[in-house]
């Protein structure tokens, strides 16, 4: 599991006084790609080489409003991982609470656009994102 | 069912020459809004009455890629309501391709953030909403 | 002149509950963007012929607040064109009454990043914008 | 003078493969709300002591392109004080590379929009300004 901080922004509140709900998906990738750093697998250097890794699906489920100048800690795991495609889950905190539970869903192309299956590809990136689903 | 259109601008795409996933969620509230419209109900009337509908959950599943100056038609279509969870269905396509298909949650809550049920303090905004659930 | 409508959306408010100042940088590239076809160049053929016009300086004046839901005007003219540096201006109404005004700056680039003088290389861009520039 | 560090996110670069230019007027307000909180004036204070500050003009001048994972630096300081406009500006570096300078303008208002002399109705807050104003 990988720790991430973000501090929120005044450009992402709206008129409700609080931060808009689309950021948190904004965030979700900020924490992810942390995360792909973290491991040894930059994604700058994942795009350069060849690859990309679009979003296939994306949820959010928000459990408490967050605001102007907070900290938000931004956990992400991998929940599912066998090669093709790559499912991860965010828990999002402020202090002790639960402000949103989310997942994403990505899949790796190669620059014609065709689906890669990393195992056989990238078998170090396969190892380094394998060994650490969570059970 | 209400049709939105939503024609792609250059900021919402990315490095990978598509439009950024976050954006989808953008267009999900441009669509929902617009829908409020088309039944009789602005948004920005319902919060100057003193109501407002944050996003309580929000989903996509991304289909197909799209891209800069594309136009969008997205349908609105209420899945569930029974008075105080209000759960809509999106589709986006682009001619025939169904490029994304999402949901969202909301709920309703006064000034003070309480939640409110619709069917006793705005009867008529609940008649206009259960009517159109689709089956 | 050109003119763009835009409809403020409610992610574009911020907790002040109005417009969000950054995002008149953007309706400035929409209404740039539709002016650009509306003379028969639409930016993304532009860049699919190898062309890409980076801005290289922006500004805007706020004179009014704008809120949810308001209906922006946005006129586009041509301030200044010799072929390689181009400098466009906005004037951004509601109703009658001016809420923005903003400008431009733009040069031109090939796929290698050189500087194109497009009076050279594009002679009919150069003639659809240097005969509409305002005196 | 200030230093702030923003890294770009992937999110905000676009299709030419940079950061979108609409991305730096938000990076000059992260930079200025963490010049705000290092003098002791933090804005959420301001805002919820009745006061807000709207933007009144920006400008940017674009210097060089910058990329995903970058980290910009951002200095801001006080071009110009008197107790009621404050003008503001940014100088952003990537190493030892100038990528942009920038400009704000603000006014201090009260809940009822009306404008504040802010010598007159907070005198701290003026002198943390005044005497920070560069020559």
């Amino acid at each position: 599991m990988n720790l991430y901080q973000h501090k929120v922004q005044y450009y992402e509140t709206d008129q409700m006084g609080i931060v808009h709900h689309s950021n948190y998906i904004r965030w979700m990738e900020e924490a992810r790609m942390d995360f792909l750093s973290s491991i040894g697998w930059d994604y700058q250097k994942l795009e350069a080489s060849g690859v990309i890794s679009p979003v296939t699906a994306v949820e959010c489920k928000y459990k408490c409003t967050t605001k102007f100048s907070e900290v938000i800690n931004i956990r992400v795991y991998i929940l599912e991982f066998k090669g093709v495609k790559l499912k991860l889950g965010y828990e999002m905190t402020r202090d002790d609470t639960t402000v949103c539970e989310g997942q994403s869903e990505h899949c790796f192309l190669n620059r014609e656009g065709r689906i890669l299956n990393i195992k056989k590809v990238y078998p170090a990136l396969y190892e380094a994102l394998s060994q650490r689903v969570v059970n």
